[in-house]
């Protein structure tokens, strides 16, 4: 059955690569003192709402950009620029993800010591982005009420790449009888232990805890940093 | 920047393989007069509630079967047999779409001339399943109001592999203000002339016209077919 192993050789490869640039990456942004975050989820779980009502918040503060990977359009860019930070689009034409070099490629020009946190939008996938290592501190998977509470059983690898869940479309959960339980219950069976927050970027219900979370894991990633040197 | 040349080659050779075993199926379907259609959608659009409602209704005068394609899990199946027709998982493990020697296997051991009506049941993900062709007669791909207007134009290459677009969970339009002006607009842009079907598979409603459409597709496949002999 497909895929051939000559094609699974030709993959490894390039993780490979990918992971070599993937950590080049993460050591530019713990130098600079970026904390950077990726974002993967379905298409339509509400990445981009969520990324621009965060973007608006922590605004005021701080020092903030996002890049947004899309197979075809500007419109999340365009969306996003709305909430006043700098904002990219990357296009990646066929490919269902991002990979380490589009990331590389977009920060040309940005000074990252000039940012405090950096968003990376994921393609709306939940199978191609887990094996792509971004660079990213913290990944997180957002899973919309509208989907279901089984994705994180049907979709394991990508739940398993990230290091934190956040239930999004918070205020649909009673119209789509949303079953939280379920729902956190199979996102511990597939991952124990791993954290779950839950919001909604239209109420903004669950966003000051999730601006409070980043700031503590920027908090605790410097002091790493400043431990370490 | 990747995919490699080499990688690209190899896929190549993938989809040629895919396409001999597609065309192969497609005259297998013909012959035996059932009629294949294959569903492909985001994770969470509600192809499994749709699929399980259509097979209900179907099975009173037809002879119906599912083969449903997930990553991990054999949940789906689990589902769809509570519509009383036979059913079959393909588990894909990491492969994010189905491919033709997967439904090839899948097939094994069922007659097709015993069937009227086929369904394949895609991997959730709007990039992936779109090179590869099944041997299906008819791909729907199903868009939730839930998921945003935008999708047709971010993810175009799905919408354009498809031959009918079906709006679903059109019980929650106006909880989520779904903009269906839009939403068809932006399918028009993508694909001009796509047919849209819409519908609630949790109340019912659309489901007896997409019946209706399914019941003419497979009149005229069958008198195609027979004036070609």
């Amino acid at each position: 059955m497909i895929p051939e192993p000559r094609l699974v050789e030709v993959r490894k490869n390039v993780l490979k690569q990918n992971d070599v640039l993937a950590r080049a990456l993460r050591e530019r942004f713990r130098e600079a003192g970026v904390l950077a975050i990726s974002l993967v989820s379905s298409p339509g779980s509400g990445k981009t709402a969520f990324l621009e009502r965060t973007l608006t918040v922590l605004r005021a503060r701080y020092r903030v950009a996002a890049l947004v990977g899309d197979l075809a359009t500007e419109n999340d860019a365009a969306r996003l620029a709305r909430s006043q930070v700098p904002v990219k689009q990357i296009i990646t034409g066929a490919v269902c993800h991002l990979e380490a070099a589009m990331v590389q490629n977009a920060l040309d020009g940005w000074n990252l010591r000039d940012l405090d946190f950096l968003f990376i939008e994921n393609v709306g996938n939940l199978v191609c982005p887990s094996s792509y290592d971004l660079g990213e501190d913290l990944r997180f998977v957002l899973l919309s009420v509208t989907e279901g509470e089984d994705k994180p059983l049907k979709y394991p690898t990508i739940f398993n790449s990230a290091d934190v869940t956040i239930i999004t479309k918070l205020d649909l959960a009673a119209v789509v009888e949303f079953d939280e339980v379920a729902a956190k219950r199979n996102i511990q069976s597939v991952r124990p232990g791993m954290q779950i927050l839950k919001l909604s970027a239209k109420t903004g219900e669950g966003i000051p805890s999730f601006v409070e979370f980043l700031e503590k894991r920027r908090l605790r990633t410097q002091s790493t940093c400043a431990v370490g040197k």
